[in-house]
C-alpha cells in the first residue's frame, strides 16, 4: 500500500459488540494509524464501554501497544445518559453463557488524568502538525459527545479533522420509528457536530441494515480458524456475532444482526464500495415524538448548506471480504506472536 | 357489479389538478354513490377549491347532479391557511396559457348557508340509517381539517365512517424534508383524525410518487378521443396534466408527476391493487423542524395501539387502467349527452 | 339601570363550584340577558359539568327559564381530555359529607340534539339581528374548546361577539409552574380564540388569586339569611364554598380560596373596579415543560399586534358587593317564589 | 473581617457595563480571593468580552494582579452566538461620545493556550486542595456556556464549588416576554448548570430591576470623588453608567437602568440583605415561544428535588452602601497608588 494514503484515525466509540469490530477493522488495516481510542457512554455506561475497548485491544493482541484508550465524559450535552443492555448485556459486551472475555491486562489502564477531548485535541495536533497538515478523521461509532466537546472546547481542531459517523438514519429508526439509538441518546451533540462545518461522512442505519451477519458471514469466518489450533481467537469472535445475533432476534425479530459500527471504518479503506450523496442534515432535538432524527434533504427543501456526506447504499460483499480479511490478519498476527 | 358491493363515499378535497382526477374517478366508477363534496384549503384557498370542484363537476358532466358541493373551513385547525400556488397556479386550477377552463354553470352554486360539517354529518348519517348501517368512506384528498372537525363537533358519526387518505409519508416528504404537504397544512387536524378510533387507510407519499403521469399514460388517454370529435374534454384532461408535469419539472426536477389523489380513490375500488400494513402512525405538531411529520412506527416501538392501515406499494399499471377506464365513461358519457 | 347598556351574555362553563358562582352572577344582574349555557369538560367530564349547569340553574330558580342549557364538544381541540376532581369532587360540585345538591329538576334537560356551537351562533346571531348590531359577550370560565370550533366553523360569528375569559396567567400558574388550568387542558383552543381578532378580556391568575374567599365573606353571606327561614339556599352556597375551601387547603395549602371564576362576569358589570391593559398574549402549544402557558408581551417584545386586555388588579372589595347583592338578589327571588 | 469567612471566588462574564461593576466589587471586598476571570460571549462576542475584562482590571488597577484572564468558548453549547450592542455598543463596554476607556496594559494578556475550562479546574482544584476542601464559588454573570462546559468536562469540580448566577426570571423577562438574556443566550448551557447537583443561587430579573440606578446613586458616586483631584476614575465610573441610563432608556424606556450583575457578588457578601427560597428551576429548550425560561415552581407542582436557591427580594439601601463603598475602596487604592 502506497504511504501517501496512509491515514490516521482516532476511534470515538461505545463498545459494544459492534464496535469491536470497528476497532479490529481500523488496527489490522494496513493504511490505518490509529492514534487513539475516547470512549462514550450509549451501548454501555462510559465506565464499562471504557473497560470493554481494553478488553478488545486485549482480545486483538493490541493491549500495551501505542494505541491509548482515553475514557470520555459521563454523560450526554443536555440530557441524562441512556444504555442499551437488551442488545449488548450487563457488560455492553456480554457473551453467550460459558464463554467468557478476557479482562484487560492490568499492566494496560485508561487514561483518566485528562479529558478525552484535551488527549484528542493533543493527538490529533501533534499528528497535523507533524505531518505536514495532513488530517485525522474520527471515526464516532457512539454518541457524539466527545465529538461536540472537542469542537466547542477545542474549536482549533477543526481545520485538522474530518469525521465518519455511524449513525442517523433516512428513513426508519432503531430505538424511536423517527430516530437512531446513538443520536437519540446525544441530540444536541449530534447537533454541534452536524454543525461544526467540519467534513462529515455518515453511514446511516439505511446502508447499515444491510451488513446482515449470516450465516455465510459465520462460516467464512469459522473457516479462517486452523485445523488444531488452540488459539480461542476465532471463537469469541464468533460468540459475539452470536450472542449479538441473539439478542437482534429477540428485540427486533431479525433474521440476521446488522453489524453497524465497522461500516465507518470500512468507508475509509474504500469509499468507492458505498454510494453516497452530501445532502443537508440536521438534528431534531425540541420534539418528543422525532427526537433524535437525522433530516436528511434529500430534495433540498430548506436550501441550507450541505453538510452531511449520506451514505445510501454500499456493495455488501466487497465489505465482507474487507472485514473477514482484517480479521484474518489479526489472527495470523495473534498466532505469530507466539 | 354486486350492489352489495356497492359503496357510498363522500370527497373531501382542494382541487387541485390532482383531486380533479380524484372526483372524475368516484363519479365515474359504477361502484360508488358519491354522497357529496366538501372542500378545504389547501391547494389554493378554500374560495378558490370551491369554485374548482365546481369547474371540474362541469368539465366531467356532473353539474346540476345529485352530488352538492359544500365550502368548508377557512382555516386549519390551529394555524394560519397555506396555499401552493408554485404547483398549481392562481386559481389552483390553472392550465398551460390559452387554454381555459370553463366556469361553473350558473345554476350550481356551492352550499354555504350551513357548515361543511353539518352537510356532512346529516349526509352521512342519512346514508347510514337508510343503508342498514353501512358506512360511508370519507375519502380525504387535502388537509384533514373537515374531517377533524366533524369528529370533534358530530362524535356520534365515527362508527358511521372510515377514512381513505391520500397524504402523510413513510419516509421522505413534498414540502420538507420530513412532511408531506396535506399534513403539514394542517398537523393538529391530521392528529385528531388519526386518534379518532375510525378505521383509516392512508395511500402516502412513497406510493403515490410511483403514479408517474408519464408518456405513456399521456399516450393511452389522447388515444381515448374519437376521431374528428369537436368533444375538448380529453384535451382539457391532457391540458390538466401537463401543465401539472410544467410545474413538476420547475419545482421538483421530478420528470414526471406523480398523480396523488386518484390513488385514495382507487384504494377503494380495488385494495388488491395495493400492498398494505397496519401500522401505528403519529402525527408531529410540537417541533418546526419535522413539523407535519408522519411517523410510522415499523417496528412497533411505541407499542401503542396501531391506527392506520399505511399503504406500501401499489401495482401501477393497475392503477392507469382504472383511472383511464373512468376517464373513457367519462367521455362517453358527455359525447352522449350531446 | 339604563336599559342601553343591558348586555347579552353567553356562558360557556365547566360547572364546578366557582362557575357556580358566575352563573348565578350573570342571571341575578339586572342588566345581563343570558343567551344560553354552554358546557364543556375540565373540572369535571362535559357529561358531569352539563348535569351541574342543570343543578345550578335549578339551584338559584332558574330551571324553565329561558337560559337554555348545551352541552358542548367532549374533548379538547388537540389532546385527550383532563378533569380535576381534586379540587371539584367526582360530580364537579360536590359538597361536603351529609349536604347535597338537589338534582336537577326532571323538565329541564340540556340540549343535545344539535351541536353547542350551532346553538351558540343560532343564539347569538339572532340576538346580534334582533337587536341593531349589539355585540353578544361570551363569557368563558373553562377550557376554551367551544369557543375555538364556533370560531373555526362559523367565522361569521366573530363581529357579533367579543369573550370575557377567566383563564391564564402573567406569573405562576395552577395546574403546573408555567400554567392555569383552563388554558392547560386546551392550549390549541386557546391559541385559536387569542389568534381570532376578536377583542378579548382576560382575568388571569394573577387577578383571581386575590379575590379569597375568607371568613368575612362567608360571614357577611351568612348574615343573608333570614332568621327562622326555612330555605336552603344560603346554607347550600356556603357548603359550597366550604367545600372548594377544604380542598384548596389540602391541595394548594390556601388559608383561602380563590373564587375564579365569576370575576369573568364582574369585568362586563364593572370594568371600572379592574386595572387592565392591552397587551400581546400567545399561548404555548409545543413545549412540555411551559404547555398552556399564556406569554403575556408587557414591553411588547414580540411587536405582534395586542389582542388582549388583561386584568392586572381589581379592587377586591368592590367584587364582593358584587357577588354578595347578586347573592341577596336570587334569595330574595327564591324567597318570593314560594 | 474573619479570615475564616474569607471567600474564593471565580468570575465568569461577559463584560459588559453591569459586568464591570460585578468584576469591581468582587475584587474591592476584603473577605473575597479572586481566582480568575473567564469570558463568555454575551453582551458582545467572547473576543470583545475578554478586552473588556482586561480594560475593566486597568481602570481598576488590577492589571498585572494575580487576577488573570482566560478567554471562554466561542459559541453556547448547542445554538449560534448573540450578542447585545443595543445595549452594551459596538466593543461591549461603549461609553458617551467624547469619553474613552483606556486600552489595555499592553503587559496584559489573556491566557489562550488552554481553555478556560481548564485553566478553571487547575485553580479551583488548587485552592480546594490546599485549602481543606474549602470551597470555591463560580460568579456567572453571562450566559452558562463555560460553567457547564467545566461541569460535563471536569465533573470532579462539582464537589468543589457552588454557584452564584445573575440570570433567569420568576416572572417577566428581557430579552423575550418568557426569557432573561443570559439564560436565552445558552438554554442548554443553563439546563447543565441547573441539573448538576451544584448548590446554585439565583438573582433573577424580578430582583435585578430593584436595583435601579437612580439620580440619588449617581450622586452618591460623584460625591465619593476628592476635590481637585485629577484621577478619571469616578468620572469614567459614572459615564459607564450614563451610558446604560441611556440605552434603556431607548430600548426598554426605564427610567433608570438596573444593574444586574454585581448583585450575584453581593449575595456572596451578605445574604442577609436577599430574600431567597430554595425552590425547583427548570429551563426551557424546546419551545420557540418560551425558550430560555428559567420555570420556577413555586408551589412544587413537580415534585422534583428543588436545585436552586432563587432570590425574590432584596434590601436595595444596603446593597448601593455595599457597591459604592467598594467604588470608595478602589478609589482610593488608585491615588494611593500614584
Amino acid at each position: 500500500m502506497d504511504t501517501q494514503s496512509r491515514k490516521a484515525v482516532f476511534l470515538d466509540c461505545d463498545p459494544g459488540h459492534d464496535d469491536a469490530f470497528a476497532i479490529l477493522l481500523a488496527c489490522y488495516t494496513e493504511m490505518f494509524t490509529v492514534l487513539g481510542i475516547s470512549t462514550i457512554g450509549g451501548n454501555q455506561t462510559v465506565e464499562k464501554t471504557t473497560n470493554n475497548a481494553l478488553r478488545i485491544l486485549e482480545l486483538i493482541g493490541k493491549s500495551n501497544s501505542t494505541i491509548s484508550v482515553v475514557k470520555g465524559v459521563l454523560q450526554p450535552l443536555a440530557r441524562p445518559p441512556m444504555v442499551c443492555p437488551e442488545i449488548h448485556g450487563d457488560t455492553g459486551l456480554d457473551l453467550r453463557p460459558g464463554c467468557t472475555l478476557k479482562v484487560p491486562d492490568a499492566t494496560q489502564q485508561p487514561i483518566t488524568d485528562k479529558p478525552a477531548i484535551q488527549f484528542m485535541w493533543e493527538s490529533i495536533s501533534k499528528y497535523y502538525n507533524e505531518n505536514n497538515g495532513e488530517k485525522v478523521t474520527i471515526v464516532a461509532t457512539g454518541p457524539l459527545t466527545n465529538v461536540a466537546l472537542l469542537f466547542l472546547v477545542y474549536p482549533q481542531v477543526k481545520p485538522m479533522v474530518d469525521v465518519s459517523i455511524l449513525g442517523g438514519s433516512i428513513n426508519f429508526g432503531n430505538i424511536s420509528p423517527a430516530s437512531e439509538y446513538n443520536i437519540l441518546v446525544d441530540p444536541e451533540g449530534a447537533k454541534v457536530v452536524f454543525e461544526s462545518g467540519v467534513p462529515i461522512t455518515m453511514v446511516p442505519l439505511d446502508v447499515s441494515h444491510m451488513a446482515l451477519v449470516n450465516k455465510e458471514v459465520i462460516d467464512r469466518i469459522a473457516a479462517l480458524k486452523k485445523e488444531g489450533d488452540t488459539n480461542q481467537f476465532i471463537d469469541i469472535i464468533i460468540e459475539l456475532l452470536l450472542y449479538f445475533s441473539d439478542n437482534y432476534k429477540l428485540i427486533f425479530d431479525f433474521e440476521h444482526p446488522p453489524l453497524h459500527d465497522p461500516l465507518a471504518v470500512a468507508y475509509l479503506i474504500d469509499p468507492s464500495i458505498f454510494t453516497s450523496r452530501l445532502l443537508r442534515v440536521d438534528v431534531e432535538t425540541s420534539s418528543n415524538l422525532c427526537l433524535g432524527r437525522t433530516v436528511v434533504d434529500l430534495f433540498n427543501f430548506s436550501k441550507l448548506e450541505k453538510n452531511v456526506n449520506v451514505c445510501t447504499n454500499i456493495k455488501i460483499e466487497k465489505f465482507w471480504d474487507m472485514l473477514i480479511h482484517a480479521i484474518d490478519n489479526c489472527y495470523n498476527n495473534l498466532r505469530n506472536k507466539k
